[in-house]
């Protein structure tokens, strides 16, 4: 607890936008979120009042970090399990706890434990050798998806194989991985839902996600013409989800929808860029929602706040050109109801560097306004 | 220009709760707002990484405060116009100048102002004897309202004189004064507009407010049954007064609904009680609104996200009873979708210590939800 304001403390591991957009939100809670920063320049240490310096994998830093902390959270999904268990053991309250949270953390075991419990997932192996790759592909055809089981994000960590010869300079790299079939998908979808200590879940309207070279470019809220049952399944499997795996905080279950109904692709247990859309079109922000989740609050309405909200990443562009505070300043002129949100991280080509939010009516124009607002922001024209 | 963002700064003197929301906003921006606070245990500083401590009516901290600020601005009406004069002349951008800001903070000079302008006030005097006032009675009949012409808000500094002993009493104590007639008023409309120093001026739609001993309760947007052409009214008169008095920033014209029209009751060049509705209520917040002008980007959308939005005020209620944490905890149980925002501060009674707004369809609820969530955190029942 806070003694000047009487009100909790989260701690959150990481300095990103993630945490960045959380401390946002901690204000308005009356908060002022605690963050483990690598560095006094990362995106929410521009930002905090309450910053700390330090490493993820030092667990002196951790400790230090926890102390005084209602609630400690994370960024990503990089603290040792081990430095988490003892966290935990030391009476720390962290959300998602180990146990949870190794299921973000090794797509192996995620795999595992998603077959045990019967969720739809792809066919999949753990390989250790090119002959493992080979031997599944001979089951599922080529090409395989090859998944490193831990630290992969943004694309990276996935390789589309095509041959004995590919896995075969994949597997020199030393690199643990998993394979799996290629899915013939219509497409990719996000059901996100938050889960208290007291196991109260709320769900999230089910949304699109669009990526392209792996990562997610556009998110649309809710799902273009899902029908209602698939819907439900989707909501249904993540409230699943995270009550047999333990999950606090909040989980976003990545999803195939392919011809034969939905397979799991990927889970984050924290604010996840498939939820930035929330922060105007849903009556309760992830970001907040993280925030009553970990400290056992009573869940906020998930509901839209318009029929249409959608989500286009800005990445960084090319160089050169005019500067994005320029850049901006066109946006604005030519969208006064485009909704900004910048991370406040130097440019360089292909790096997240905020995101444009447009809410409507209309899915066609929503959707044409958000792109042309992030390509003005990306490219300067 | 923040070197590490490539984004400007803007300096907030000030740190109360609308410099914490206008820092709130700014995250959005890209930006992290530079603020300069009191003490380190101030509503903004609680949540800000670049504070400065120091006293707004110290020049030396003030000059050091502007260095590397693309735009400073203020949380409330007390820097002297010489202080600001002084900043001006070296180059420092500051919005709204002193030549502005004098007719929100001297309440003779606003009303002689307006008077020459055409704007329709109450009748009203500067006094500086009781016979002065009485002379002013008897053309207007008791009471009179008493104004200190610096200084007050939130009720404070005003005084209704019922007879001349009153008003001798008031005199004996020196503060420099005004005299309004009392007027007979429908209720208390706000008009909120935004201008630029390119001179692109935005307007908000027309609220109520409700007062209760002086300090603003509740606010309902857009105002109730307001017949088109007096919201249209209000507006153009908010909108010629920012031209007029050559306000950068937010202008909210706190005005008297009277049989016969509108008058104009005070000025306020910042971000205003009256406009914390915007934050879910319109497109675009009143604090990213007041950072886009004061930083000449274009206005965002003013336009309502649903058909109506109500304001309360959370005032600290008796001591004792259950904490400003647990009230929390049963409201959200209460109505997951009312919208909190506290700032930080101890809970004294009758200080504003926070706001909760509720946006839908239907006024009746809207409101009665809205107060609900209030009085909870006010009175923990």
């Amino acid at each position: 607890m806070d003694v000047r304001t009487g009100l909790p403390v989260v701690g959150m591991v990481g300095g990103g936008q993630l945490a960045r957009m959380t401390h946002q939100a901690a204000i308005s809670l009356g908060q002022s979120l605690r963050v483990l920063s690598e560095s006094p320049d990362d995106s929410a240490a521009l930002v905090a009042a309450d910053v700390r310096i330090g490493a993820h994998t030092d667990l002196a830093a951790l400790r230090e970090f926890a102390k005084g902390c209602d609630a400690v959270t994370f960024d990503h999904e990089h603290v040792p399990g081990d430095h988490i268990r003892a966290l935990q053991v030391e009476g720390v309250k962290v959300f998602p706890g180990a146990d949870a949270l190794v299921y973000a953390q090794d797509k192996g075991r995620m795999r595992a434990r998603l077959s045990e419990l019967g969720a739809p997932v792809p066919r999949w192996r753990r390989v250790a050798t090119a002959a493992d790759i080979s031997d599944f592909a001979a089951e599922t055809g080529w090409p395989v998806v090859a998944k490193a089981t831990r630290g992969g994000y943004d694309g990276r960590g996935v390789w589309m194989l095509r041959s004995g010869a590919e896995a075969a300079d994949l597997v020199a790299t030393g690199t643990e991985l998993i394979v799996e079939e290629r899915v013939e998908l219509r497409r990719e979808l996000a059901a996100q839902v938050a889960r208290s200590p007291f196991g109260q879940v709320a769900a999230y309207p089910v949304v699109e996600t669009v990526q392209r070279d792996g990562i997610c470019v556009e998110v649309i809220a809710p799902a273009p013409d899902l029908p209602e049952a698939l819907a439900l399944h989707a909501q249904q499997l993540a409230i699943d989800l995270a009550t047999d795996l333990g999950v606090v905080g909040l989980l976003a279950v990545e999803l195939f929808e392919t011809g034969t109904g939905l397979m799991v692709n990927e889970l984050a247990m924290r604010p996840h860029n498939s939820g930035h859309w929330t922060i105007e079109g849903a009556r309760t922000s992830q970001f907040e929602q993280h925030l009553r989740a970990v400290l056992d609050y009573p869940m906020g309405e998930t509901t839209l706040t318009a029929p249409v909200a959608v989500m286009a990443n800005v990445l960084g562009g090319p160089p050169g050109g005019i500067s994005l505070d320029e850049r901006l300043h066109h946006l604005y002129a030519d969208d006064p109801g485009a909704r900004v949100h910048l991370y406040g991280k130097q440019v360089r080509p292909g790096r997240k560097i905020g995101h444009v939010t447009v809410v409507g009516d209309d899915l066609t124009s929503v959707r044409a306004r958000a792109a042309r607002a992030a390509r003005r922001l990306q490219e300067g024209s």
